[in-house]
């Protein structure tokens, strides 16, 4: 059976790398839109080999859509999800406005009114490894952010396990250019960003605090914090968080290392490296895999996690297509290998 | 004795270069000015290690300067450059307004009303292997463009000698990013630029051909024209031209590389590499130099020239420093080495 | 049915490109070999997600292989086809030892010995576009070069037309740095070929002027030399050939354009752009596509073709798995979309 | 007066860079010497615009010397070092092998004997923000690392103010290409390391903590001890580190940053960031200047300090002239501007 598939946002850098992972999707039949340039056609705006019409958003709607993508800006989902699930459509949303139960801290991170609030209670944080059950039941999937995905499949084993200090929680993390969207800003220019490194919104202020400290804390029973320092990458796609967590004394790292292996060993889509190599994200780009590694520093008392992604696809369109592929009944790694 | 030197523009990427190359002048002293961020210092609006403090172009017109580098676009240039030359202040010029001499062809190129013909008879063009004594007298200096600097530079031993064809004249040539300055536009993002390379303007309708064309004309006494194919490179600084000319047939290798030697032997700027060298980018980048490199071709009668500049520096910043110091009768490598 | 697949030379950069677009390929099962690292994983050599097994070349020599994509140097290729051959396993060889029919040829441009001239006479040149026929019913198949690949296709509407001066056509040519391969050289250390761009075997030395030659005279039906001058670009896979050729007078560029859209109009991989746009190497990246564009020069009676590829992809792993899914009888761009 | 000036192993990155320096600097003649390519030119090894003979090392202890740049890998620096002091030529060495006055913790992190311990005692760390006085009347500097550059500036005002845990810092530092020196690794080749991010050496083991730990507990007067975990950028120059140190409860953000400011504002290549700005690589690049930025995380009591250099410069090759400068009674920032 085929479903047919809106993709509601088509023209930005997760809209592409949406496309070709679907373009390779046996089972979906897309109807893509674009605001700004409905009617033309996708290889009309951006020069790739994708010969995908664009329709406005309200021809969408009237298309009678199986499930959809929604890949607008925080704030500018909403609206289009309420219209979408209606018409009991399902979704796979990538923005933020579902991310969080607690409509106070949205607002706060966001900035933006909730206009939905309605629809929080049944929508599911789409990280399958760690609501895969939850997902296959949902109607409404709040795809992560990028850095989330890095940092909860990095820290899953330990959170539970009672080993760490979980308000001594250090994330240093680091981002290719393209997480930042297609928008004309100064940084975003190639002179700016090429041969540069700078760090950006630092210390206890980025938006993805929201989703990172509420998942921390639903898995851990109490009320997690951490600091969280982004920086950006000279390079398109890519991420790479360094994550500092301190060990509670008696810790055996031969032990945690089995605990990453347990968790992650029927995954298809999480490594955890061999002892000794270190995540990067030359190799990871590209695909729908996270690498883990896991230094211990004795010295310290310290277990250094690296985990990588790539931000349009683990980091957004890859584990999108992943939740939909759970939501609806397909084998979960169809299009993503 | 010192200078008072007024650099008017001095946010763009021409201007930053030319600050970083006038702190190390011993004989300047500055007066910089940015239209939309006077009375805010450099520092504050680029990450640079540079506190020069920002006036408005009014102010500096009261300064009382010897000598300006006016670093505005073509078109807006003009105006000010009337101003300067009306207080009998010294300009070194970046935009095209005086380039050429011939108000129909620059309308034509730049879609530009031309308000001020009269300074184009004072007007020397900047290319100081070519017109080093007539800069020495001048008061107004058009300083090249970029891609102008590299071709001239690699043809200037051809064009009199009366070795090739100067109707079959192919410039395929290669620009870094900051050649296009730092303007908020799609193709000059970081995700767009990068990981690409792409052709633009070619064939015959790229805005240098004017002078270009103007230039060569000149220097061979009959009309020459030429097909020219700029590209963009995903680097920061640095061009490259790759030259095709036809040779007549008995032309000997050996005569035209002494031709070369012997045009370039006490330039100091201009490097003539020996032969089975390539020129490149690389090393260049940052430097005031140009490196021509000469490939014969007998099988099918060719010379292939490459010729490498930084384009902020020996074609731009540098360059301009070059005119002013030959100009107001200082060392003309000075600042510059 | 499902086909037994060497993979012979898995651990360079068109090795590993080759197992990505398997690793899609509904009907392949890999055998990989590495000469140095037989016993190991992929991915414990390159961080990549692909846990293939390595074996040594007589292990996969022992294992009842249906067909294999050969990816060793020109000159260590033919030993290892002739005992494929001998086996009749099917070979699709990215080498260069079976590209040209004329050993005298090979060994002029390669300073290589031809030890498997038998073989000559079977080998198919492995353009689908132009051979599609030969290569369904092929045993043999040269894989062509990378830039052959965008000169052939960009050429392929013009050589038989009689609109164009065959004896003048340059060919200015880009190539990223994996069209090197994974070699410790210094030029291809980040630090230099980073921020760099440097011409390179330029003028009519390139070893893939055999290829090119031979193709385009038989084309022809007469001897056709050509200026080619390679460049080395500072991105990872991406290749672009700007060719220029001389069009005689009373041509007439829609007719020209028309030749293009109906060369290519039933292409899978060939994308004739839309007048006024240009090929450029960051879609076309990471696909097997390959872009064309056409810009006439009325002024110099020139037409200039843009031709863009994914060297390792259209110029390597992709083309080579078009060419055995053809030779296997399967859907000729199966795992390729 | 003019200074004879050795310089011992020219043709590396920080040779060349060095280079690029003294050109600049008036009061230098310069002597080079590269081991493999005496006897040549550097514009012969490297296209760069420097036409400096070099001669073996042997010869320049024969030119009569006042002062020397010894720019060799540690372990055979010490050898040429004592033959320089043995003729009483002042000496900045660039490796590691006078950088701690402990033979065991030198012996521990490199793992080379060493044979020049009487030197130990008259060799001066080659911070001047930190031992200005002792470098003036010194004979043997010991150049700092790039990374203890960036760590100990950024660290400097806390360690001896007790505001900070000094057993709790972390320190997540990242470095462009060039810091790994001109080698032929894998991980250096342009297809590694460009569109690539990744850790090295993390934890407690890195080279440079022998230093970075020497210097930290000779300031505090007390044994510390750091996490130290550095990654590779895809860039040419430029480094930056993420310093996390915990703050003691009760201190104002306000004092810090006074404190920062006091220590530095005299200083000609340190710049304390206006609040709300923070450290970035691009344009501190090709400077000898220090950017050091400071954010308070009040919700974790926690200071972050971003401090970034170009690692080629203020790293290594500007900071060993200023060493010499202030060594030979200069003005400090002569060729540094």
């Amino acid at each position: 059976m085929t479903y047919k598939i809106g993709i509601i946002g088509a023209s930005g850098y997760t809209g592409i790398e949406l496309i070709r992972i679907l373009k390779r999707h046996p089972e979906f039949e897309l109807v893509a839109t674009a605001a700004l340039e409905a009617g033309q056609n996708l290889s009309d705006i951006i020069p790739c080999p994708f010969d995908v019409p664009l329709v406005s958003a309200d021809d969408a709607l009237k298309a009678g859509l199986d499930a959809a993508f929604c890949s607008l800006p925080s704030g500018a989902s909403m609206k289009l999800v309420q219209q979408l699930r209606a018409q009991d459509v399902k979704v796979v949303d990538f923005s933020a406005d579902f991310r969080v139960k607690d409509v106070a801290i949205y607002e706060k991170y966001y900035k933006i009114k909730h206009t939905a609030p309605e629809l929080l209670e049944e929508a599911v944080y789409g990280l399958p490894e760690l609501y895969r059950k939850s997902i296959a039941k949902a109607n409404l999937i709040a795809n992560p952010g990028c850095y989330p995905t890095t940092i909860l499949l990095g820290l899953l084993p330990m959170i539970r396990s009672g080993d760490i200090d979980l308000q001594d929680i250090i994330i240093d993390a680091k981002s290719g250019v393209s997480g930042a969207g297609r928008k004309l800003e100064n940084n975003l220019l190639f002179c700016e960003a090429n041969e540069n490194f700078t760090p950006y919104s630092i210390g206890h202020v980025h938006r993805h605090l929201s989703e990172i400290e509420d998942q921390l804390s639903r898995l851990a029973g109490e009320s997690v914090s951490v600091t969280f320092s982004p920086h950006l990458l000279p390079l398109n796609q890519g991420m790479l968080s360094t994550i500092y967590v301190k060990l509670k004394k008696s810790t055996n790292f031969k032990d945690i290392y089995q605990k990453y292996v347990k968790q992650y060993q029927t995954e298809p889509f999480v490594k955890v490296l061999p002892q000794g190599k270190l995540a990067s994200v030359r190799y990871v780009a590209h695909t729908n895999f996270c690498y883990i590694s896991l230094t211990a520093v004795p010295e310290k008392n310290l277990l250094i996690i690296a985990s990588a992604i790539d931000n349009l696809i683990k980091g957004a369109s890859g584990q999108a297509v992943q939740n939909m592929n759970i939501m609806l009944g397909l084998p979960e790694t169809m299009g993503l290998l």
